[in-house]
């Protein structure tokens, strides 16, 4: 256990702090069911690229446990290769825009195939399991160590006593371990590189006053909310020495797909000459999305926005900014900067990623 | 009556429509008291700059009608005219920073007074009621003519069709008539050169979803919401011709402060090209501001934005967008351009304001 967002309980079902009653109550949901993890993910009990993926994997080996002991996982190969078939499917088309869902679905899924089918047939639901629970931890022991690795590599870019703006909540209530841009600034602050942390607001959801200002808070990073309109006023104060958020999803050349709010704060950053850095794990890089116009956005529901009857509701979940405005993007293997076609495929050459498996970004490759 | 956002009674007191109730509920206060008035500015039941302004001076005279009629005023120009003196005072403070109701209010106080002055000292209470009730509804027919004019002018700079975006809440929910930047866009949608609106959210207090999606329902003019946040997104797709957003004050050398989020918008609007329009009367300017600097920022509530414990908040109500970002200001006597110095100082040489009185902007002047 990284932190209070996930952990497995005692009987083997996953005990999710529900990010959605943060920061008023600090609850928790444990969950046994394929059902009840999708719904999880989708209401946003559960958030954040890197922990969706955690907790999708989590979820698959929490859901084979109590099928193979209630009963309900028939015996043999064909029973257990069809419920991982179907289990996988469902969870992987939880929630669109996120890279990581389906990679770690995928990952999971591939490897336990193979030992069901490589297992006795009266060991298919045991083997089921046990392997689900191994490959959950496996992804979510690596990406902890992600974490670690994109704090430290992001940390040294940062000045002495930086402030700096972040946007959405990109850290242990979104990822396996400290998080990406809130993980660089956890690093950056032991490091004394950080003396404010401004963050916006993060509407509709507001995961930025709710979730990143508890974290912030919890961590003792002092940190002053805002709403995301008053993202100019503090960058043109000269308030602001450095941007960092994450990712959802980062397309070959550069583009990232991210929280909506983040292409506004580029060019922002941008006008006032303020360095804007992207922290995702390599993970997060699709190398079959040539640009970012490749990349499915999600469009929430129109209720998420409160307003007049009638009225039409334009609710994007996520906005793509643009290769050209991104200052550098901090990965688990060290930072890269423009130009990026170039420096995504150093980054990706002749790489098997983090964990030995092919990653998305080598899918595209022969 | 120019709209439903205010009218007389048949008894003469201020009918308000409640606009902290929108857009849920359509409700209507009367208001006949000065301390009745106070608190429905302060409590936001009455908003927007010109409204407050038109509102001000309706609630003196509803009140001296009322003082008039149930003997609470004595008779004689002495009690006449120290009732007028605290009614003056007392309105005049019930929000610090907006510029019109002082000015509304001081200029209706000059007049009664002198009115007062010379009449007989047995007409006195009738005189003080009578002008008050006149003045009111010179500063609130005036306004409405000013956005009139305000929207012939700035209508004529829209494309046919233009798909236009804004900020806040600039309509007959702001003014005493059809707004200032959504008075544009009526006039610019009657003469079919708007398609379509994208009203931003404004958070924290949402003006934008709940106040200006609720009047463009209701004139029929096709209305989409969203965050804040999605600017970049809906400009950078080529969804937006044009940006036109209201002020609250507009410094001599052009710079605006505006509704928190118009500086955002200007910087976007500027890296896509878009041409960015400001709309307000010339009682908005304020000459003895040289640029924005000068211009004070009312700082909000902190829990107006809800967050963690123990978290700070940076809540300003405006921000200063530089003159250099904005393609035209258009005021009731035309569209000015930069360079904004020269063509502020030209709108106002030699000129008495709509209403023959000294405007805000002639005070610096000897």
């Amino acid at each position: 256990m990284y932190s209070e967002a996930i952990s497995w309980t005692p009987a083997g079902a996953v005990r999710l702090l529900d990010q959605t009653c943060l920061p008023a109550e600090t609850r928790f949901v444990d969950i046994g069911t394929i059902d009840d993890m999708v719904e999880a993910i989708q209401s946003l009990r559960v958030r954040g690229a890197p922990l969706i993926g955690v907790a999708a994997t989590m979820g698959l080996a929490a859901a084979a446990v109590r099928a193979a002991d209630d009963g309900s996982l028939a015996a043999g190969k064909a029973a257990a290769l069809q419920w991982l078939a179907d289990a996988c499917d469902t969870m992987a088309d939880a929630r669109p825009t996120a890279v990581n869902l389906r990679w770690a679905v995928e990952r999971v899924r591939r490897v336990t195939d193979e030992r069901i089918r490589a297992s006795g047939d009266d060991q298919a639901g045991a083997t089921l399991a046990k392997t689900l629970r191994e490959e959950a931890q496996r992804v979510w022991d690596e990406d902890a160590r992600m974490c670690q690795a994109i704090g430290e590599a992001g940390a040294s870019r940062f000045p002495k006593g930086a402030r700096v703006l972040t946007h959405c909540n990109t850290g242990m209530l979104a990822t396996g371990g400290i998080g990406t841009a809130l993980g660089v600034i956890r690093v950056a602050h032991e490091q004394g590189r950080v003396s404010e942390v401004y963050a916006c607001e993060a509407r509709p959801l507001r995961q930025g006053s709710r979730l990143t200002a508890w974290e912030l808070g919890r961590t003792n990073i002092p940190c002053t909310v805002m709403v995301d309109s008053a993202a100019a006023t503090v960058m043109g104060q000269g308030r602001v020495d450095v941007v960092v958020l994450g990712a959802d999803r980062i397309a070959a050349n550069g583009d990232v797909a991210n929280k909506i709010g983040t292409q506004n704060l580029a060019v922002i950053a941008k006008s006032f000459g303020i360095p804007f850095y992207v922290a995702a794990p390599r993970s997060t890089f699709d190398l079959r999305a040539p640009d970012g116009a490749a990349i499915p956005i999600e469009q929430r529901a129109a209720d998420e926005i409160e307003t007049a009857d009638g009225v039409s509701v334009y609710n994007p979940a996520f906005d793509v900014t643009p290769a050209a405005l991104v200052t550098g993007i901090v990965t688990d293997a060290g930072v890269i900067e423009a130009p990026y076609p170039e420096s995504i495929d150093r980054l990706f050459r002749g790489v098997r990623d983090h964990a030995g498996e092919p990653g998305p970004g080598q899918r595209r490759r022969p």
